[in-house]
């Protein structure tokens, strides 16, 4: 890798890039132009280009790139390449749905902890974790190599949630709350906002109703 | 507003304002001073000021920011000082949590029309909607208004979906899934990737393991 400095939108784009390199591994396909990995990943060329540049040379000229090879070089250059152990706090309808979800793992974030407060969630059996009260969750950091806290509890218990993650020792969060967490400086914190997507897709249909095309 | 042209990026900023703008109104604050607001909202206070000024100038020297004038400027721009009406396809376990979610008719998006095709689910009445075969949410586009189409089926379904949304007459489309739909230009798409942000924490924690910082 060329830079360190990698900008949040890159890698905002570069996941997509290997989420659509997999899916491409996956057909069968080794082999992908940049036009075609461009329209797939709705990005234009130049800007794939541009971005993957950070990793040197891949592209050949007149084939395109190859998909096992650029997807491995992105997700070594990110740290991705390997497992990552996570725990998830608040067993709410979203927090259910991620627990059920197969994506996370299918990218390498295996989910080995559901946590709740809630006694009468506390022990239920959710996609083959039995829930455990969220102050145990410090001893299965420790014992589980969790790295990554995802917070999915309601917005006012966020801040709590997040102190036992740190108190138990994790390296970043992933908070689907609302809630803006505090966290120490060495802790990553990844807010997940939804809502802004509403807005921006709000404000492209008032732009378009503006200027008439719809 | 000065400008049409705001960068994705400053929309996505401009939503975490508007959340929390109106978190401070609901908690009967009246003002608030840009130091305050850009912790809040975890952006340095020279990124807000600049951010800002896309709607002339607001804030006010030595007092800072009226929190309910703020909040209705930004809104008013984005164009979503008003109720937008949705529709979700695909009553999944993401879709039952977005369903059943408060948050997004705290920010003005009412979802009033739930949609499957799975006959199992059809009739089941969730978040006070009653399921609906998805082949009719054209008919339902037009008798409720709705204009935003939120797509949380599973990944090889996401286009089917889209298209009876587009067919419907939809404005725009959120899609929660990871499939890269494809939409007519004047529709506006919303790609949701809650993958990025594991992404990004685990390259965060990557590097801080490198400069030795845990």
């Amino acid at each position: 890798m060329k830079s360190a400095h990698i900008p949040r939108a890159t890698i905002q784009r570069l996941s997509i890039y290997v989420q659509v390199l997999e899916d491409l591994l996956q057909d069968g396909e080794k082999v992908v132009s940049s036009e075609e990995l461009a329209r797939l990943c709705q990005v234009n060329p130049s800007q794939i280009r541009k971005d993957l540049a950070y990793f040197g040379e891949f592209g050949v000229r007149g084939v395109g790139y190859y998909v096992q090879d650029l997807s491995t070089a992105i997700k070594q250059s990110l740290g991705v390449d390997r497992v990552w152990n996570a725990a998830l706090v608040g067993v709410g309808n979203l927090g259910r749905a991620l627990l059920r979800s197969r994506m996370f793992r299918r990218r390498g974030f295996f989910i080995v902890g559901a946590f709740d407060c809630d006694p009468f969630k506390i022990g239920e059996e959710i996609a083959g974790l039995d829930v455990i009260c969220t102050q145990h969750v410090g001893e299965k950091i420790a014992e589980l190599n969790i790295e990554i806290g995802i917070v999915s509890t309601p917005q006012e218990r966020a801040q709590r949630a997040v102190n036992h993650l740190v108190e138990g020792g994790i390296k970043g969060i992933i908070n689907f709350t609302p809630a803006r967490v505090q966290v120490p400086e060495n802790v990553a914190i990844e807010n997940v906002d939804f809502i802004h997507h509403f807005f921006s897709a709000s404000f492209t249909i008032y732009k378009n109703q503006t200027k008439g095309l719809i």
